[in-house]
């Protein structure tokens, strides 16, 4: 499969996710625990990449697994990362308010690009470094709040520890992503059998984060697994399903692509879901938007397009300009 | 002389051309008859031309000047694209707002290139095109209207006939710089010669216009020239001068530079206005103006950074990286 079909479906399926999201919703709030969407999501994972590992296991060769502990114990890894980052996020928050954090989430696109030159060793070309910049301004351009939202509250008014809790939320995001591209493209074991570490370790991560909330309630309302589906619709179960898929997908492009692709899909998808709810839901569609999306357009082209159709002159696009067009007047 | 510096001291000069202009007011309006201002530039700039023409025709060789009525006849032709836009630009405002007719003048960065492409027939590489759109794209994104203003009517809920109106204006203003370049590069005539030509129609038209606003308010304050300098304090007279030199500067850069050159001026010049606001005058930072600040730049840099620098990988960049550091630390 080409590594862009991959990346336009994780595009479609991440704007969906966001789409998906709202409709779950009834009467402006969650009738479910939404800590069990990412819990269900790695279980069905890790359900995929079981069933498509047992069917590879069958053919002969085998596939490639390592099982050694020194291997395997780096696959946690991704995971523990995402545990600090949700923290420091939680920390972030009682800085700055949800608008501000969404802004500086921006700033990951440009963490990414930075990590990925320092622990990937990969040479991006002065033109690929701009195009990262400017996807990181697009996708910022896009989400200035217009004239007449309610809350107004300066961008630059936070406290000092809330700027540098989002630059750091902005390279444990990135790192999480470098790191697991870098064990994805560690050896060539297959990447069914790279996924069911992966999903593992996420499903314990998950269900650790149950507990601890029950915990923390001081399990008032039972334990987690008496409720796990409660309030669940139709429409959870997508979300689910639509969340579990994303990640497979994100898995696929960390082994055969990489996190730059993995950026600019989830970039796109950000304007697309805003672009969908004009269309789905009461959201105006703003000039930001439009410039916004026009930048990342441009961005994209950047990045991706053979240099030489960027930068080389047209060559006979006169040549039948040029000619008199007298003759045929006479 | 070099294009740069020319088209640094017109960016410089352009952003206190707003300055000044807003410290020319007294009680937020002007004391004198705004209309004044281009016609006494148009003089200035007539004045400062003929010196130098003056002093070139002592020495030897003569400085080659064509006086064909053939070639003469073209000079008024700048003037009456202006005519032509001003009433436009009247025109255009009677369907949209302002701050909509602000927005829409952005557009005529695009223009340009556009004209620039078919009329001056120079070819431009897919990388100096989107460079141009991002010009543009970045000096609207710094206007968006931003939460807390006053006025929010929308941008999309003008008549039609209003944007029609607005593409107009822009391809006119575009019309009026491409041709000037056309005039000034048509032949090898002096550049003086060619401006006191431009300069002694521009003042006629401008003369024009003065007799014309007092034919329509019925000779009310008597004629033009007994109120000619009502009002004036230095300030005014600084305006004058300044918007002189911005024109002399725009004369030489289309003789020996052209009009994406010019528009990159004017462009940055509009932003630097804007942080100097923030100094000079109560005007709040914005996070549309710093977005929109990067992309002029990098639109700057796409546009004239030579087309290897930008598409290059870096060759050797990770060897003194991938020399092992173990050596040192032990």
């Amino acid at each position: 499969m080409q590594w862009y079909v991959v990346a336009s479906l994780l595009t479609l399926l991440t704007s969906s996710q966001g789409i998906l999201t709202t409709l779950s919703q009834s009467d402006g709030g969650y009738k479910y625990d939404y800590a069990t969407i990412p819990f269900l999501a790695e279980i069905f994972k890790l359900l995929v990449s079981s069933i498509f590992l047992w069917r590879e296991c069958k053919k002969s060769p085998p596939p490639r697994m390592t099982t050694e502990w020194k291997t395997v114990r780096l696959y946690p890894i991704p995971s523990i990362i995402y545990l600090i980052h949700n923290n420091v996020q939680f920390a972030t928050l009682t800085y700055v308010d949800t608008s501000t954090y969404q802004i500086m989430g921006n700033l990951k696109i440009v963490t990414t690009g930075i990590l990925f030159r320092l622990f990937l060793k990969r040479k991006l070309s002065n033109l690929q470094w701009m195009a990262i910049v400017l996807l990181a301004v697009g996708t910022t351009t896009s989400q200035v709040k217009g004239c007449g939202e309610a809350s107004c509250d300066s961008l630059f008014s936070s406290p000092i520890q809330g700027y540098m809790l989002g630059v750091l939320s902005a390279c444990l995001s990135a790192l999480a992503g470098v790191y697991t591209e870098f064990l994805m493209k560690k050896n060539n074991d297959t990447l069914y059998w790279q996924n069911v570490q992966l999903y593992t370790f996420g499903a314990i991560f998950n269900m650790g984060r149950l507990f601890l909330d029950d915990f923390r309630g001081g399990f008032e309302n039972g334990p987690w697994w008496d409720r796990l589906f409660n309030g669940y619709t139709i429409t959870t179960w997508l979300v689910v399903l639509n969340l579990g898929s994303t990640g497979l997908l994100v898995s696929w492009l960390m082994k055969y692509a990489d996190n730059i692709v993995k950026v600019y899909s989830t970039s796109m998808a950000m304007l697309l879901t805003m672009v969908l709810s004009v269309f789905l839901f009461t959201f105006k569609p703003t000039l930001q938007l439009l410039l916004g999306i026009i930048i990342c357009i441009m961005s994209l082209h950047m990045y991706f397009a053979p240099p030489s159709t960027l930068v080389d002159l047209p060559v006979s696009v006169s040549a039948s300009q040029s000619v008199p067009v007298k003759a045929a007047d006479t």
